[in-house]
């Protein structure tokens, strides 16, 4: 070829549109766990959550076909598969979470989240953590402080720090690592009402998933919590990485936190890789913000869509698969402490399920970060066949989120490929 | 069944979701320009342009199969699905446009397009028509003047009224029209420079499809074209509902009215159905757009959503569908004027290719609205089997917008029912 496959991109997709790992991967194909490039070179999926049943499920796969070369619209007909669906999901809820709005991807659905709180609240003031993401509409982009809107973020946006389990605020880990976050949370609900927008939302990954997945115990958000509720605003929990199971020991991430959120918004792994994602809300919730915002969304919630997520779901309930995210994930984490045994450079193990990492420091006394030496290593692994990535507040975290259908087998290649790129990369 | 499936409907996605119809239609099965409801009565679909080569296109189906059994990951890594499309895809337009970014929705597309023209204006100040819809994100639905977000418009957003060629503003039609048009969009410029918001773009349909279809001249926009470029703005053409070949006459909406937009979007046809839209623009558009706001999309440009668009654009162009659009669009204009010499409630004949309707007025002298009888006639229409639709700045304009695969004994049927339902429909 004349035109590398890379030069190809620049030229039809702009130049400078982001790729994973120093020599990007070119994939053709893929089953389960695993991956293959143009090479035929197969690589162990450590980090997809979105085929969250495992690349081409064939059940999945066969769903889609089915639906699609039977029937495809829209809502504003009837369809019983977007009933079905939704029967089945809030299900898996709480009472308290009796309908859902189908949307196409997180990033919809944190957005009409944000509008339903200000719906509930008659507010518009809304409360992140400064390294978190929830998605890419001009509205939740004003959250993601790692990444600045030009012209500067709205006055109705305000950050608390990231929580960091590691090196907790105020230096005191567990719970009153909690109290001190609600403080934070109370102070800029006061700048909130201060500036004259009132407080509508606090809006958070219940596993802190971007700002490096930090080891909190139950009742770590209650202190938060109260205050929200004192200052009449609601909790909006961004489920679309901890949810469908991923935790192990819970199926959404607000119930290992042990909350109850006012709205929960879901999206990636939710169909396998199908466009798909949803708000869950309470009945009263809903209705009030179809009352204020109407809102119609062609794709969403489509007959197609609704079959590959109600088989998604159906998977992950009769292949026990979150009970499997349990047990390979305890596996994985007790594999990744005899690492750190072996290896100064990890400084701290955590995660839940098949949501696990280990954050890399250059010293374990002053917890330096180790951010160079992260990205080599998640770019050894690349070349070692194993595919994961780095993020965290200094993104010094190795993140590892497999698809659920992933076994001990797959965590020995993982400890063993990191074991090998550790003692073969010299730590800076 | 002792729960009706609306009371379901009701139960799980909320009460006041809104349906088509008095009497909503339960689809279970389609194929082509049919669709079937559970009662197994059959309709001829006269409104979906989303299923752009036909309900369940088998092509295109296969495509979707094909590509969802073989890989689906998202355009961190390298695959060629995107590139092919997008290099087909931007090899429908002029040189102009040699790149794409690829999103799920319309409304994602239009909200990117918003900040495209922000990064390259460094302005925030947005003109509409003050009766158009360009979707549901939190940004793109302060355009929507027939739906006013709670808390009132941004200061930034203005609105122009939309073209009528039907009551033209200021009674002349054509250019003059055109002229007038202008004038309003240089008034809200000045008014938004005068706020200190500056002039970025203004968003338009080039078919103005929600306005109602107006019959402007080629050259109808080269007045406001060059009002919006004196101030330095941009122009966002939506192409969402024209595009794809659905006017006959032009590939998209743009040529048709014979200008150059500096950004276009695309949604609904682009995959007939599959969750595909997309923001075509200049390369420096490109870049300063990602340079600015960063962006990634984890289920756009995916290779299943890439084969669907790539299937359906191969349907549009080898089947030649443009053409037929242009033919049968002839012949059912030909048959509404028919329509038009025997029932006076039809006041206006308008239309282009597949996309063609009538106005409906009380009386023609004083072109007075029927807008309650409009409603009557398309829930007359679906229950003789077609179903079509209406809107218009006073909702009294049957729309048809039918797959392309239509036939002129569609045609025929839609044109006898209509005769049909208006005869048996007294106006008023």
């Amino acid at each position: 070829m004349t035109e590398s496959l890379l030069e190809r991109r620049a030229r039809l997709l702009g130049p400078n549109m982001s790729t994973f790992y120093e020599e990007p991967v070119h994939l053709v194909r893929g089953e389960g766990v695993w991956l293959w490039d143009a090479d035929g070179r197969q690589y162990l999926d450590c980090y997809n959550n979105v085929p969250h049943v495992g690349h081409c499920n064939p059940k999945v796969v066969k769903a889609i076909c089915d639906q699609a070369s039977t029937l495809n619209t829209h809502t504003r007909y009837l369809h019983e598969g977007i009933l079905d669906y939704v029967e089945a999901l809030t299900g898996t809820f709480g009472p308290k979470f009796d309908t859902a709005l189908m949307c196409c991807t997180g990033s919809e659905a944190n957005d009409v989240a944000l509008r339903m709180a200000q719906a509930l609240t008659g507010k518009t003031g809304v409360i992140a953590t400064d390294h978190t993401y929830h998605g890419n509409t001009t509205a939740v982009h004003q959250l993601s402080r790692s990444n600045p809107p030009p012209g500067g973020y709205w006055e109705s946006v305000a950050f608390v720090p990231a929580p960091d389990s590691y090196r907790p605020l105020g230096g005191e880990a567990g719970l009153a690592h909690g109290r001190a976050f609600a403080k934070e949370v109370e102070k800029q609900i006061a700048a909130l009402e201060e500036k004259g927008f009132g407080f509508s939302a606090l809006m958070l990954c219940p596993f802190f998933a971007n700002e490096g997945f930090p080891d909190l115990p139950p009742g770590w958000l209650d202190p938060t919590v109260e205050v929200v509720r004192k200052a009449g605003g609601v909790i909006i929990a961004d489920e679309v990485q901890p949810g469908f199971g991923r935790l192990g020991s819970h199926f959404w991430g607000h119930e290992k936190l042990g909350f109850t959120p006012d709205i929960v918004t879901i999206g990636k792994p939710m169909a396998n890789g199908h466009p798909v994602a949803a708000v869950v809300a309470p009945r009263e919730t809903m209705y009030e913000f179809r009352n204020n915002f109407r809102y119609f969304n062609t794709f969403a919630g489509n007959p197609v869509s609704c079959a590959a997520a109600m088989a998604t779901l159906n998977v992950v309930l009769e292949d026990r698969l979150q009970e499997n995210a349990r047990l390979v994930g305890d596996y994985a984490k007790q594999g990744l402490q005899e690492l750190a045994a072996r290896h100064e450079a990890i400084g701290d193990v955590r995660g839940s399920g098949l949501f696990f990492g280990v954050e890399l420091v250059t010293d374990r006394e002053s917890k330096a970060p180790a951010t160079a030496y992260t990205k080599q290593i998640a770019n050894g692994m690349r070349q070692r066949g194993v595919l994961l990535n780095f993020l965290g507040k200094h993104y010094n975290v190795l993140k590892m989120r497999p698809p659920m259908v992933f076994t001990k087998a797959n965590v020995d290649q993982v400890i063993e490929t990191l074991d090998r790129v550790l003692a073969e990369t010299p730590l800076g």
